[in-house]
């Protein structure tokens, strides 16, 4: 389907994300957006796996340019639909893994930019996996949890703990990590020790308004800086009335405003990719929760469209 | 997308019409799976522009074989999702209806057999302005409405009167037609009046089981014999039990079960098109309607593979 | 609002029952629409307080005449929705129930047949305290239970009773008094002895399918002969697939097609009056189940109002 | 219905408008409350049809006297739900506008003030033809859209559209209309450019936090001033957390609370209508929007009775 | 079933509140969680009654350790969920509330620190009967009502009239209580008057963003003091889009992030008890009203731990 | 908590199996219900791991007795809630297998006959292994799918090939295997090959009707006969009008009173245990299928504890 399906009424047509061109091959394309229906590493409330389709359908709300910030993605950036990273043994985590990476590996090496879907937020590791093979990568992570935990359940893969992993395999650097929104209650005092220990940034919802959200930003290039950073969004960040349908929800959170502003506020730093996570439809009858993701998803794809343009130098992108 | 995505876990990839292939081309087609996203026929609950969409996400849960009959459509038959057969002015009913015969029109001209996703009931009439051109056609007809009422609300064009006017615009041999499942309170005494003045045979939901499905679908047979038929299936012909998401539901209607045994028993026709209709899922929060909007079509799928395999007399299809 | 709204649209314009004028004088109506919005004497699931006004916005569905029957209950009688009839002290029981039983006492000297709209099935005492002061009616009662249970926390009116407290005051005869679709779990084996010991006939659902609608119709009539009668009818009677909003859904029940086929059978009874109670909208987010009240409800005013006149040998009604 | 009607439990009775007396004579009254079920103008999800009804039923809710402002709407002023402004032909948009504007000039004609309950966003169009015959008003637009918007889909008369058409027809001053709210991605980046181009005063969600309510209110009445004044409240303004079942959602829009005390700060203006539109109840399966919608509802009439009070100077009102 | 439950996934096991051990004892035990399943005294929308359990369900995803206060409560204190307050009678409200009291009685005999979950608003004052026998406590009012009416309905001991009924027999001293979150519209001007006339500090929605989170804590300190005190949470007091599953839903209302604030900011008071009431899951389709309230039971259960070993002086506690 | 609770208001309480005493010991127990939440297995649309919490809360709505049969379960048995069989590492397909067996063998071993709920199809087969040690057992299995296929996505443990590994493993004996409501499309021809060629008596939707409920009935009993005989209920047998909340969705399937009479009809046979499988709750936003899922429990209950008294010849069970 072509590009100009965006003119369409926003109810027909075949469901791509952002009514973009769906694409099987990855030749000349400058942004892949990319469904990875994956939820094998959830510990409790799962559907994450539906999560890509909902989205897709979402996201036929989104329009071209973004009002705000005056970004025009589909301009700037060759963006399609690449399709969904599948494990092919969704019943067994880290072979699940190892195919998710490998689908990326190839969007890697095609020069693609990957704007993700999930998905539950053990996803994050392969896509670092394959994303950050030779240096490890600035991280800005939105989340009500650190995921930063260790073993649960006999695995250390799993939705709470990808970035306690990514750390001990290189894939990021914790001193240029910075994890905003965190609360809930813990199972044990200890829990996001990990991330103290390992030198992240952790702003927790009671510093959250203290700084508010002009401060974050600071915070966030502050912290980041020039290094090749990955965004990773998981919905449960916000507070469950912006998105009930998520595995783990957690009361008090920020909202889709307080989001937008902040991904908005990522302008000037060098993206390498991005995910929207933990959007699990079942849990929300009214479908808002997948439209609150399409719209995260189009902010880090017009953030990453600005930041590939100034880096590439060049109008065609 | 290619039809192998057939074996990929039913949650992951593009939602089109049972996974199939979708095509901006008709050339090499022979049946084409359309959807036909317009509710401005509606005059009363409205949201069937909603149907085609979520008829193709839930239409990934079709598989490829028919169990009972054992007809395998994808392999009788190039089949394809051929996109919707958009309005090109969706606020003006008789516009509207203009696109959409425009639409088919090209599908009858490329040798394709239609086989569509509404959409309200009204869409039934531009269908058959394209495909019944030259001669009337015969019209098996499922639903708990005859649907040939007269002028509404300042129209006769809308989704309660369709058959009325293909039978005056000669599209539909009344003789040759035959309603099942007609049942609700009426309006006025004389409200189908014309469907039994025309000679429509009409099967109200107290002859039905009197009849059973078996004395149905001799019936029908007996009814409509070689002419070539169209089928059209309005999901409120089912009990709402069945079919919740729809606009203007009435309790009392036939099992999902026998609306498939009735569609089976359709073999032996000359089978020129169908539409499965009013499907509207905002209505229903469970997406079951739409499931069952969907099984129907790859019931009517299946029976249209077999009929034109017969016809074309020929294993290449 | 005037009988006229009949003719508009059906989501617009006040949700009276049936599209019926609202009048707050009794005065030359023939049978009067009432709610009983009370839910005190429930056990479990609570929530049929909300049933009359979501009927009421279901039954804007309704149209005029019975396709079945051929009846025109507004043609043949002055019908109203004469409001509801509410507990002035809807926190305690007893006292609720004179409320009720006060207005209904207001319904019957003014000599109009009401058909009422539940609430839980307990209103039905209060009624037939009303309609039956001087002897005692016949009873048609469709349900799950037989609701002729004892003291349960601490009264003896609550909804699992009605009709044991009807006997005990002379309000109905136990002979004439058959109750039809009985099922579920027992609290004890001799749950509904009262029933069996009073002379009640009691159709399980184990022998609802032996005897079928029609052998059902004829048990009726035999039972019921030319007394008044009084109809009631639970719409947990019904499978849960027909009806979930209920307070106490019970698994494999009767169809609504069934339903509608033994109101339609009891042409012929001398009606008095009539209920459709246990419509518990907030359990069913669909509002199918008010729908399926409201149909029974118009079934209920079809035959009653074919009764009224059959019984008043005048056209005039 | 009498106005008594307030007294009684709120799930009981016939829901009309704030539970006032349903008039079908505008004698006397001094503000009609009105629903215009038309949804005819959509662009994308339908469904506001149905949303009179819904904020019908929610504004059961409603009660006497404003808590903060201490406004007593039904002391001050004769208040009455005097139903709805019905398209004769709800098939054709331009005719659909006819009738409506038509209803709304008698409305006019009798001297009642309107506040109006939608139907889609372009029904303030034909209300402004029927209030601003004789001289532009001012407009307060709540809205996360400007609906300025050009031709789209064969139609300039669509749900985005009229304000531009009403600046065109010298129904509103652009110089004295100021938008508030807007948000979401752009078709294309000229998409407001009407707005901008004829002097309204355009208040992003950027600018929102910027301002505080009290510096929007400030602004409100900076632009507005004496000029008589129409305030159209889209729910689409506030994020989709407090009202998701509308037909645009677009996420990072204001609370209910900021718009309870933006509605409260128009006090002194001179306000002669105003309407609640695109609450579209089938896409919110916990009715919460209706309910916003009628607390909007209820706000728009405090203010506009107090502002009718003003201006008449008169107990009597 | 033993506290270990805490360490299994939650998706797993008997739900209990916070997955605590149940305990039909009351010995040892330092704070009981308890649930009162009754809306006898709902004037509106009911349900609670499914309160208790729909929280129990939700509080599965509560974990051991408050990240914001450090609290470890299953570590301060011997929890349990010891059952619900049942009444015999649920058919009338005032035996209703007699029975709930003894069950308190019983708690406050054992020395046990309740913390409840509802059931309607009318059960705080059974509890305060129980719990302020000897001398009147100080009340937090978290509310968006005042619940100091009148007679309603033919009772003066509704959900609308707790805390007029708790001053009048001495429970609560009117001087030491704070109502925060007050809106709505009221019946009549006069309708919290007894608030204002016996002393109580009424902070409504337009002083809450005036004060802050941090002033209104201030305010209750100041008001409170040393005084043991009692805490009740009704979580309409909560904004619609936080809670909307509740009787009596006002819009405009505070976020869970500022009432978790308010709730931790009572530390270093003397509590003897709180509720979390009003919780009607019917209402919530996503089930989240439920989760907020089990949050909320958590953030008082962390508070009254606190405030308990302080007092006991005791590690033991 | 105590049988006794099974007297208690069922709103009330903690939600047990059936409202079963809960015990950690398995000592003296006749019957164990017990819940598998693991959907490991899935291979479309997940969240059965949510089943046996929505079930226990749902099977509140159980009594004593079952009506028809007039069995009593708990006076017949001793009957407990025996907890949940928990996967130690639920990321990995087999070793969630392992450790569900283990848990069973226990069971086994203590002499309890566990009627199981789940969970997805995949967990009969750990349960088997457990049961069917020494020698295979009969089956009896209801279902829309024969669940015997093969290799899929990497594994052939999931839960579309149970009753394949079954026959493999020597636990079952495919000629006294009966598979009952087998439909839906293939994904080829040969799909269930197994089933035939292993020789299992496989009833599909077509044949069901014609053989009639008491037909297939006398048709398990010649097939299955004396041998120690396991029942397995899938609820994807059932229509999804009656059962939405699941997986694999078929459209076309038997009613909730067949399934019923099906299971009573089992009189007689030497049961070994029985699960009840793919109740999906967050598919279901009524909570019906819970309902159904906990119904068909109950019955399998009865009939298993009238077939153990049996055996046992013993009063005292």
């Amino acid at each position: 389907m072509s590009q100009d399906q965006q003119q369409l009424p926003r109810y027909s047509g075949i469901a791509t994300f952002m009514r973009c061109a769906y694409e099987e091959s990855l030749e000349g394309i400058d942004i892949g957006l990319i469904g990875v229906p994956f939820d094998g590493g959830v510990t409790n409330r799962t559907g994450t796996r539906h999560g890509p389709r909902d989205i897709r359908v979402q996201s036929t709300l989104m329009r071209s340019v973004n009002q705000s910030t005056g970004i025009a993605p589909f301009e700037l950036c060759k963006v399609a639909d690449v399709g969904d990273a599948l494990p092919e043994s969704p019943f067994e985590l880290e072979r699940s893994h190892k195919s998710i990476q490998s689908f990326f590996e190839k969007v890697v090496e095609a020069g693609v930019l990957p704007i993700s879907a999930g998905g539950d937020h053990s996803i994050s590791l392969p896509i670092l996996r394959a994303l950050a093979k030779d240096e490890p990568v600035a991280l800005v992570h939105f989340d009500a949890h650190c995921d930063t935990g260790g073993d649960y359940l006999g695995s250390k893969f799993h939705h709470g703990s990808p970035f306690r992993v990514a750390v001990e395999e290189g894939l990021i650097d914790p001193k240029k990590t910075i994890q905003i929104g965190i609360r809930g209650s813990l199972n044990h005092k200890e829990m996001w020790k990990f991330s103290h220990d390992s030198g992240m940034r952790v702003i927790y919802m009671d510093e959250f308004y203290d700084l508010g959200v002009d401060g974050i930003i600071k915070e966030i290039h502050k912290i980041v800086g020039e290094t090749p950073t990955y965004i990773t969004f998981d919905v449960d960040g916000l507070d469950p009335a912006f998105a009930v349908g998520t595995g783990t929800p957690e009361v008090g959170g920020f909202t889709t405003f307080e989001a937008i502003e902040m991904i908005r506020g990522l302008t000037g730093l060098h993206i390498v990719g991005g995910d929207v996570v933990e959007v699990s439809p079942p849990f929300d009858p009214s479908g808002s929760t997948a439209l609150v993701g399409a719209t995260m998803m189009f902010e880090l794809l017009c953030i990453a469209a600005e930041s590939l343009v100034a880096r590439k130098d060049s109008l065609a992108c």
